[in-house]
């Protein structure tokens, strides 16, 4: 049983709560009117775009301290919707990486639309939740509360493959915008 | 009717004929003893690694001009399988359409195993090639080639969306490799 502290209430952390939930694990949903209530969760969702990951990271980096944070942003640039704001070599979860040292950081939920984590399926296949992340433990417990809502889980690799995750993110979106892909598709990974 | 060149007999090259060929259209398809036939296709297709397109281009160049040429390599670092042998701002696609300034260059096929090209299917779906590329009619030559075949092709946009096209690749062939997805299946878009 884990407790899974969620920071924002938007669309995808409504999303990534009703997944928790359904889990059997239990949520702790904090919005904007809780930014002085500590987290207290041992794994923590940054579910915020991603501009506004910085603030968070500088006013709970102490408190993130020993505890699983999962990065689930696409860090588009939504001004040209042509690259993102990250180095090309980089990633958002790299940076958030960086920032937090003592955290456990790992990429997951930037590949699957809001829609698909409420409604268990890409089209007819079942949704899989795409995780990186250096440390095998930290993933393999994300990967237990996902197994558990009954979507899919799969291990994408180190943290480095996060730059893949970010790209397939953005792809993804540019194509869901275009109207080329429903926001309730995708891709799907076939097993 | 087109008549589409293939450059390259290996599993790709031959999957790719094979599409070509149940579209309708005429293939030719050019191995390593054709060094010295020139391309005739006004679609042509580099169905060869990474590290083998930079000599086609210098010796074929010239015969490339004014034709379709498609990119479907994915540039891995096989040392490493860590990264691409690519600049992380750049693509395989975007090195060929500046070598080839009188072609019209476009990615494809690089996100679609070849078994996928064969079978016409991601498990139970329908294989869709994404094409990226500048060239609205050679895209639309291309994915009607594609369609004809019973394939699904899906305007990725511009030659710049060969890096994620090119990141989507990298990302299915780790994840292939470690025995994580099927070459059978991969990544099907979900329309």
């Amino acid at each position: 049983m884990a407790l899974v502290s969620i920071i924002g209430t938007g669309t995808m952390g409504q999303a990534i709560a009703g997944v928790v939930g359904r889990s059997g694990n239990t949520v702790e949903l904090l919005g904007q009117s809780d930014a002085e209530k500590p987290v207290t969760g041992e794994v923590v969702v940054l579910a915020v775009p991603h501009g506004a990951v910085a603030d968070i990271v500088a006013q709970r980096g102490e408190q993130l301290a020993g505890k699983v944070v999962v990065d689930i942003t696409n860090p588009v640039d939504f001004e040209t919707f042509d690259s993102l704001v990250v180095p090309a070599d980089g990633s958002a979860a790299a940076e958030i990486a960086a920032a937090l040292p003592r955290s456990r950081v790992v990429k997951a939920f930037n590949t699957t639309f809001a829609a698909t984590l409420a409604s268990g399926t890409v089209g007819a296949q079942p949704t899989t939740v795409l995780i990186a992340g250096d440390d095998a433990d930290a993933k393999a417990l994300l990967a237990g509360i996902v197994t558990a809502a009954g979507l899919r889980a799969l291990d994408a690799g180190s943290l480095r493959r996060a730059r893949e995750l970010e790209a397939l993110g953005f792809l993804q979106i540019t194509l869901a915008a275009g109207e080329k892909l429903p926001w309730t598709g995708g891709f799907a990974a076939i097993a």
